[in-house]
């Protein structure tokens, strides 16, 4: 049944992912929006506790939604496990302020036998302008 | 006088940084060992709240760390602002566990007129193995 | 007049980049296919002298074609000069052989007053199928 | 005996791979000079041949000798396969020009049982100052 790998299931594992004492606890906030099959849209509104000292969006807050929601994103493929990080890549275009709501668009390129790799936008929802673009590379295979 | 980039430079650099109700926060813990004239050395002990859902030091703590500790080892360096990211690398090489001790070794490759090239490793403070290295590279012109 | 930006434009550019006795002469055999406002879309077929010791089209070969035609899809932009590289991130996700037909299609993500990011994917003509994804940045302000 | 895995092995893997029609070509002209255990440690002359179209060092070529020396550096360590590219990261510090001396300095940061991690480093020999910093994760367990 295909709904098992769509919205639904992307809200249980969100919620499952970040009801912990652990570090996805800062990720509570994201809503799921769409997904499936490899892919995953979710927003959120950045909140004091995502800033920068200069009061940004935070470089590694935006490090941390690329490597947990790319991995919701593999997580919606067929027999998918989350996976091993091996390489992040994040490049950053555009700031972002308190109050801004932003789109979190991820997707996986490929998922093989041992590797996926993912990509991941962050876009402001107001004009689509990016924010960030960011690769994720993981291993899947059995060790 | 030299000095006021050392040690006791960075100390003041990272309480400054850390006491915020910001994203920095989740960096209150972690204590300045060595640094000055573009290099900052700092370690921690992986607590529950930098864990991921399956007990390893989570990938965007990780790639928060690199993110602040390369921009503290760029203030150490004369008329150096902190800059703004442009793009950060992270190759995940091995895990860490709670209770793991972890030393991290930031340096600045070049500091230019307009870009900053760093790089940084996590190690096991225990045999010094490393659990990541990355490169950071921020834009410190002025705009 | 617009024009002077798509696919007339790129062929005169790809021209006079690979009439050298440089190294973008190894770039010579590319077709100009489309582009325009920050894009460019080009083909080739992999020949003998694009492949690595295994059969395979070569990691570095790819690396080249992304930094090359980045640059070509960054120069079709009013008022852009090629830059300087400052990063270039590829991710190698499917192998290609001799006599395969190869789609190379380069975009601009922002082109701001300091920075450029650029975005390229190498495709299989018959399937879509990728073989390589890419980001490069490059600084584009007056040094 | 480790004789077999140092600078006559390095010579004998370079002749091999280069003496080739394909791309592997390019770079018959690097000298290797030391290595063994994971590393490689090899220079060249910047050439006509090697220039972009402004004159300075490629940084496609320099991509390319990233990817292979570091896969030379892999092939030293005992039962270590070329491997196939995952990820390829290279940042550009700095120009070189023809005539100029570069020295290419590989080396094995990890190398476990599926995935390998090498970084690398190009200097010009008169001053060691960076022209570039690399890394390059491989896949090197059975597919």
């Amino acid at each position: 049944m295909s709904g098992k790998k769509g919205l639904d299931f992307l809200r249980t594992v969100a919620t499952y992912m970040t009801k912990t004492n652990g570090y996805d606890r800062c990720l509570q906030q994201l809503e799921m929006v769409s997904g499936g099959d490899g892919r995953c849209v979710a927003e959120f509104k950045v909140g004091e506790e995502h800033l920068n000292r200069a009061g940004g969006l935070h470089g590694g807050y935006t490090a941390t939604i690329v490597d947990v929601v790319t991995t919701y994103a593999l997580m919606t493929k067929e027999n998918c496990v989350p996976g091993v990080s091996v390489d992040i890549h994040v490049s950053y275009l555009k700031g972002a302020r308190q109050g801004d709501e932003v789109i979190i668009d991820a997707n996986t390129v490929r998922a093989g036998r041992n590797l996926a790799f993912l990509e991941c936008e962050l876009r402001h929802k107001k004009d689509n302008s990016i924010i960030a673009k960011a690769s994720h590379t993981k291993y899947i295979g059995s060790s």
